[in-house]
């Protein structure tokens, strides 16, 4: 995968690949991180995964003389500038401010990252021409969509420098996980170790969840007393001889 | 059904399993209540209805030093208590402080709900695991979805006190009534007598409705000025021989 | 169309059917306006599409000893007024305070517009019985949804005054036009040539949607450098002589 | 006084210059009335007092063609023509949306209103020139302080029209008054017996003041129980006596 | 001092009058603790200064059949039974909901509590006969003012729980520390060790404040570099030789 | 005066040190500039007044592994690098993302910043230790106060680059102006104009201030019709005469 600041190698991509950004929060949250899922942005429709290394874009509030509808063809527009030089497998991560007012993007800036091979679009403002980009295969996560083009509320700033997006600090090449609840980043030295026990955890909870579906108690089960643990071991032992 | 306050007989039963949460909101209004309907607080998914007796649980901001993982499995927590000892037909009410930074509940407690007969869950907070949840055939409703762990925001204080959900005064055993449009919590005391007008204003509405397909104008039918109501009563008569 | 303040001739309704919300603001954005689009109100169900001249209803805060359930039925309620003197083709826009405490409108009134023909429903505020008003076929937006009656915080005071509808300026007669993204109001006199150019601006994203699909980079493409707008010239004159 | 829509004694005014908003809120509480005390509207200085008759003035979203300097002399400004028409006594009530992004009125105007003898200004937005306008002797009350001039998010629109502020309805004529709290508005028909109520009611919490300073729990002082409610009856007498 | 869940002694409660609320957030910070300030709380006047053990009181939403004002007088209301249950030493901390619409309390119950002895009154709610109140001599922090009766939006639900106040959790007993910038509330067991450190800190402080005022760099004094940490020992064995 | 990006001339600081920002915002309306007034930043106390070339430091959430106390010391904290490297003349101006739970700045480094001559501190979140920076000489403008250190909620990012700052583009050098309503923000480019036309608006304003304690209409006066413009004319050369 391009653009990581993480040691990339199968497991971790085949094990973020699978688990849920509620499980990524759990082991993110042992490692003392409590704000590490971005706040109110979902998925543009159901059934959306996303997985990828962070690339950013700056958006300050607009200034009347310099966000004007001929800037946008300028070669230092920051916001054409990053989407450009994306390569395959990065997520554009967008500084939206939390602000509603007017889209961060608009489907045919999609459709070029999609071409571009982009592992997905995030954004804590919201999407314009959002039924198109609902159209689009690429994965796009936001806080809200707007007609409203982006210069009349923001001013690209900058590209590849940290940013905050939905509450979260995010820095280039952070891996981004998404799922239908949302979009948890990262940081890159822990992927590795987070994505294992991640993959770790669900194979218990899967287990738990039989328990719990023959009837076990939450004190005996969740989580599990040492006498289900035992009984955990056993099945997990089946389970890895099943695998080989 | 188990748990409730009132005086809960088959008609009333099956009353407010069909009529929609409009209709009570009015019948409440009818009686003196601006502020029985839940703010902010859909179903997880379309095509939900939920009808039981409210079991609550009162969550605070949590302290670091209190809520951590450890907590998790004792018998003094307040969340794993209450679950362990809900019965068919009650309704888990959760005082989520209409904070959408972690999530109330994931879906292995969902499941466990679920399994033992509860009749819905209910948060002025979010869901984890909120995709998984929506798998489940629980009725469940809240304020938003969020992959942090409930640790990150609330301490579980206590069950079974009056709690506020959504802006509204919840008390054990007080019918908890549901369906797409979002919640509504009758006082025990006034539960037969709203859904009994309920159910007959809803009857009265079905005729207004064809009188309004039959281009009726809304100063005629809706309320009914004399001519329609004495043409409501026939047809209602008419009604009541056919049941018969 | 009726109760239109703009010039409204077979092209202009023609191309305000088709183009997006996005587009439209675009055009108003050339020509100086930043706020047309109307913030947070959305459709009720996917796939709708609203054009209609504006009437208007404004809501201010209830106060309790003029808005009893009494008051329904007179023939002063702003509401009941203003519904009853709808004419085909116009939308009926409620300036609903942002406020989604209660619903605005419910699904008796929402069918009595239907059947009169009005184009749709606009309210910044919430519906109530949505989950019956989205049965119905009229296109209807709004901010939210409330099983409170109206009366629990509105006033109706007026109507075909001017208004503001989702931080918009709605006047009577203002073009009103609606896709899956939200709400856009055109000023009248802007009416037929905001919609020309935006039909305008629209086959030019055809062309560019298909340049970016074949890898165009957007600085070549998004906007069209000479190069481009020249072969985009060639292949507008060819589509115009096929369309003959 | 004049413009209000109530009969205006001589021992109503004096009663009104005199108690709390307090008290006031409570007379309304008592007669079914829960919201007619202004949200997050407050004094510009603190020791400040009002009483007058509403006029009011709407404000709507600005929109960038109507709303320019050029308008800002012309008669048919709703903003200059109700201030040029205002007679002594009464209070400027403006709709400022409860938006606090730009200014509602700045000192200049202030100072022609208090030149005109008005009673006061009030605005649920807030004011400009804000440090100016404390120098002012006129009562003034608002929500904020924007040095934006009110056209960057504001259209006049008319006056004398009933309005919102601060979550209240206002009717050309209600009574207005505020003190370091904040403002009430009492409809007119029920102004003088408030008035009488409320002046009734201080006098009460004088003497049961007192009775708190000796030590009286409040199960026996506020409410009165049966023996404070005799002694106050006394004492109510003696004063009357004296003030003959 | 009455009702501290802390051991209380006399070094404690001296250093806990005199250092400011910044530094125990800051020594509350050092032990994991981010979230002991409450939120948007603040003196009703300048020069407040507070230091008591928590009493705390419940409030919920409404309801319209409960909360008359025939309940005012009842021994069951936990709002005045707490009240006269106040012992000298004592702060009422309410949970206010974070609601501004109403008073959580009048100037009469403040008054009590000032005969009473307490050393308080907390809210994250607002105060009603906010400028009687601040005439008094007890020290009062909330998050507004306003005139409505607490009736209008709360249920006083019960006393001496564990309650959130300002996004706070608060113990019964818990130590409530108050200045100007607003309100910290330290866990019992905390309260020695972090009072003892806060006073440290803040004797630091000192001999940093007079080396920045000498010129010194930041990066050399605060926080003070090998050679400032040794003047400052030196400094600081004075000023204790000194004190004897 | 240090670090602008202006042409800074005697006219222009004499001016700008006496003009509101009111007058400020009228001018920067007239050039097309709608958002230069940030939003909720107000002046810690009365009487302050301000006016600097900005340098910028900007504020991402925090993340717990990178934020902690160890860090305070660090020559790459950006919060520490910024304040060190500032000359007199320049303003501190924060980007603080609105965020007002915890403090941007305390009292220690804010008398840093007044030893080294910097002109004032701006930030759109909060301060800590407010009540001592209060009792400093340097202006100081904040949309709160929190007694939270910043480690709590902010990572210092980066100094120098362009921010948002209470809604507005802040570049550094750009010319910052405040009064006791707020703080505005002039680009380079325009503050010699501006400060120039500022200055002769309010002249004008002067001549009508005193037309309207003369009684005049704001018909008459504000704006001035043809004839008040003409005794203005004589007014303000009989002025310049006398300053000659």
């Amino acid at each position: 995968m391009n653009g990581t600041n993480w040691q990339c190698n199968t497991a971790t991509v085949e094990a973020l690949g699978k688990v849920s950004t509620a499980t990524l929060a759990t082991q993110l949250f042992r490692r003392g991180f409590r704000t590490r899922f971005m706040q109110g942005v979902v998925p543009l429709k159901p059934g959306t995964r996303l997985l990828g290394a962070a690339r950013t874009l700056r958006y300050l509030p607009m200034r009347e003389d310099l966000d004007t509808l001929d800037t946008l063809g300028a070669r230092t527009n920051a916001q054409r500038a990053v989407i450009e030089d994306i390569r395959p497998g990065e997520v554009l991560v967008i500084e939206g401010r939390s602000d509603l007012r007017a889209g961060s993007l608009g489907n045919i800036l999609a459709l070029r990252l999609q071409v571009l091979g982009a592992a997905g679009i995030v954004t804590d403002g919201a999407f314009r021409d959002s039924p198109n980009i609902r159209r689009l295969s690429i994965p796009t996560y936001a806080a809200g969509q707007n007609a409203n083009t982006n210069l009349t509320i923001y001013h690209p700033a900058d590209f590849d420098l940290p940013i905050g997006c939905g509450g979260v600090l995010v820095e280039l090449g952070d891996a981004v996980v998404a799922d239908d609840e949302g979009v948890v980043v990262i940081p890159g030295q822990l992927v590795d170790e987070v994505a294992r026990d991640a993959l770790e955890q669900e194979t218990a909870e899967e287990f738990i969840y039989d328990l719990i579906l023959e009837s076990a108690s939450v004190f005996d089960a969740y989580p599990m007393n040492d006498e289900m643990r035992a009984r955990y071991r056993i099945w997990r032992e089946g389970r890895n001889e099943e695998a080989r």
